[in-house]
């Protein structure tokens, strides 16, 4: 077949495929936000039909056909061409996926479906030696998908690349040192410092209602869209997409507790804004009309919950709306109160509870320890001591129990080895695509004051969102930033941003 | 292949179908429940991308070899067995899928989706002369359609049947006669009456959120578990199933009228019991686990909204909690001014909006009508004057705009010749399975006095809905009732429920 006929069969292959995947999303949208409980055993055999189909046609040796009539041809020539893009990460997966074997896939797929109980189970009951064996099991399976895979260097290589395609270990353990050491650092200087916000600012009732309507009017000056979007409630928020016109969030609410639904549904628009932001109209079903990595997607999220939503600059503009809607709670607040009431750092065992300071030594906790488990420098049994003493040294407090240590999150009982890392990717993005921003764009802060976000907005589509996977993130990042991936913008605005609120 | 085992692959190919069909119920949902407006494109992608493959499935010549392998063998000997009404009802399906040329098939979608905007438009514009051109397109491929299916006597029989498996016009039309003749007296005698109920009693403000509230009280003693299912706002209202253990309603809400969101919930939740009773758990997937006809479940519902929703001990145990829910709306009415008023009979012009009485003659209209134009005895240039002609004579009322005579109903847009009749044939069912309901449990009424529903919903699923596509219409209601369908039943109720009401 002609590489042109060749190319177009293949994108047609493969919309066919993301439009399945689009179904899927659906039914686990609805899933997570309207199922009642009896429909949860019928919802899991649609979903794993139609995860079964899309995995058939993927590792269809047709596809392979397809890639290897495309390769090497004119087509493709231009390695920075939207049609380079498509074929170098559609091969990517497709090598991937084929990769592992059928009974490896269907081990891993079955044992972490009861290790998720059986976790559950020992975290509620604080027993690790419950958890230990499947721990074991699932080490083992990760490592022989690592081997599957192939990698350089080392197997946690060919797990992260899953998420963050085309980053390596080292390159990550280098920013993520340099980070952890000033952290720690800062986090330090922090904890000495006389200034303790009063956090009771925001812990006192806040109507749902209200809340609901606060956030729906930020994601709106955001520039989310409700015409091709929603905003309901999820146990777990999450956003997802069905494809281009219906980008959906999800948040839930505390009536005692500001934060988690504002800075929830600020932190989901932002990703949501990044898939409005991709020329699905042209693109979707295609790697150019996706994402460029979890890394980048978590960029997004973080820069708006953050670099936005807990700016002075921002709420110069919405404090006075806030203390207008939450008339009870808010009146006689005073701005710079209120504006370190929600930036209030404190170190606390649980990661999703974390403030912006110490939610990257989460991170780095994890990378370090799952980087050990996969070389085998960390043994199952010996998780808790490793984890606890990693935890005393950087955030000084005492591991009391597993389940508020090495038990907490799910990613380990569902097999997720290598995702942690990009969490923290996010944020180190985030900052330094926003100080390019802020570059670009030098009447940001005024723009943000004045409650106008749409020009941050375009500046990400045009820069970042516009482009799906059309670059890996490291090269996007230059091509943005000009320089490759470094832990100092972070640490410029964490220790600016911290310095001044806690006067040090 | 041995019969048994031929029989077991071809349940497992129909569960397969079935589960991809629940999928794009799901997503069928989503449309009419959530979607925001953007994602309507992408979505016809998605559900016709799984109808598509639902048909490929379906029309595989390896289901005619499966059938023909069981077909025949002592397996289904037993023509009351459960495989025997499989494979008898999986042959049925697969006979007139496949015997449907593609291209015909692909016409029939093409024009019909085109068809669809053309009368929304015409009907706006009150301008039959632009529909008629396509609503000649549109009879002539339901006669082609019916030609490929072939039929006996005439070809309406061939569409009746895709919604009424087995139904013949001959009985239908011998039926709905006798009906319409009775009724059209019915209706002499009401509109001569000097009793005029209240209708302003349920036509003033009430509160949505206590609609709300109201409905899923009544459709909870009814026996809708909510934990199998959920109540939601649809414009155009509709039950939905996902297999067992998810079957949804929807209802719209009026807040200067009871009647639209509670008779329509009691009607959605009536279809839904119908559902809940049939043991999915075991045959979802197959014919058994299915609804018998449109017709049945049609019944299901107008017995709940009509025999049961707008009876007098109904209202006995319900009144007064209305009237405390709704005090403003009620407080001081009397229960035989509230009864009447929910039991007003009033010609009018349109069917969705038409009460209990004149409703079945709105479908012998339209039956007439559709019935003559698939034998060609009424042209489309002749639809307007012979409906207009019909609709004075059933409902001494001239129609003065096509709009709201010919043009009002979606149906024939869509192709949906032989779907009509079935809303009149539930009505007749309902009447005579409740007939046989009092007179198996004689203590009914008192029950339903008390807000019992339980024994009635214990009763339809006994003998009706646990029965799934077993038994085809006909032969349910002779095992139920001991007699073939007839007019009597609900003209009995009928002439006995609006005497009383109209005192005459």
């Amino acid at each position: 077949m002609a590489p042109k006929e060749a190319y177009a069969e293949l994108i047609k292959q493969t919309k066919e495929i993301s439009t399945l995947g689009a179904c899927q999303a659906v039914l686990e949208w609805d899933h997570q936000v309207n199922m009642p409980p009896g429909g949860a055993a019928m919802r899991a055999e649609q979903t794993s039909l139609l995860a079964g189909m899309i995995h058939e046609k993927f590792i269809d040796p047709k596809i392979g056909d397809l890639l290897s009539a495309v390769e090497d041809s004119d087509l493709v020539a231009d390695t920075d061409s939207i049609e380079a893009a498509n074929v170098r990460e559609i091969r990517h997966s497709y090598d991937k996926e084929t990769k592992l074997p059928k009974a490896l896939v269907e081990e891993f797929n079955k044992t972490t479906a009861l290790a998720h109980n059986e976790w559950a189970v020992a975290r509620r009951e604080n027993d690790f030696k419950k958890f230990e064996p499947w721990l074991v099991k699932i080490i083992d399976l990760a490592q022989r998908m690592a081997e599957a895979y192939g990698y350089e260097g080392e197997p946690y290589n060919a797990l992260m690349d899953n998420y963050e395609p085309g980053a390596t270990v080292a390159e990550v353990a280098d920013v993520f040192e340099k980070v952890r050491i000033e952290l720690v650092d800062l986090l330090g200087k922090i904890n000495s410092s006389s200034v303790k916000p009063d956090v009771s600012i925001v812990e006192r009732p806040y109507d749902v209602e209200k809340q609901k309507l606060f956030g729906e009017m930020i994601a709106m000056a955001m520039g989310y869209d409700f015409n091709e979007g929603r905003l309901d409630i999820a146990t777990h928020p999450f956003t997802t997409d069905f494809g281009p016109g219906d980008t959906r969030i999800t948040t839930r609410y505390n009536p005692k507790r500001l934060n988690d639904a504002l800075f929830g549904t600020v932190h989901e628009a932002g990703h949501a804004l990044y898939e409005m932001g991709i020329d699905k109209k042209t693109h979707f079903g295609t790697p150019v009309g996706e994402s460029a990595s979890l890394g980048i997607h978590e960029s997004q999220s973080r820069m708006w919950e953050n670099m936005v939503g807990r700016s002075q600059p921002f709420w110069r503009y919405f404090f006075p709306v806030a203390q207008r809607i939450f008339r009870d709670s808010l009146n006689g607040i005073a701005f710079d109160d209120f504006y370190a009431a929600i930036n209030t750092v404190a170190p606390s065992y649980i990661r999703v509870e974390a403030d912006e300071v110490t939610y990257n030594l989460h991170i780095m906790l994890r990378f370090e320890m799952e980087r050990a488990m996969m070389q085998g420098d960390i043994k199952p049994a010996d998780v808790p001591a490793a984890w606890n003493e990693k935890f005393k040294k950087y955030f000084g407090l005492n591991v009391e129990n597993d389940a508020n240590g090495c038990m907490q999150d799910v990613h380990w009982s569902a097999g997720l080895f290598g995702y942690f890392p990009t969490y923290a990717l996010g944020n180190i993005y985030a900052a330094q695509f926003f100080a390019q921003a802020q570059k670009d764009l030098p009447d940001l802060d005024a723009q943000l004051e004045a409650g106008n976000m749409l020009a941050l907005r375009e500046w990400l589509r045009e820069n970042i969102h516009r482009h799906g996977q059309r670059f890996r993130a490291k090269k996007l990042c230059e091509r943005v930033t000009g320089a490759p991936l470094s832990h100092k913008p972070m640490m410029d605005y964490m220790n600016k941003k911290f310095g001044a609120i806690y006067k040090f």
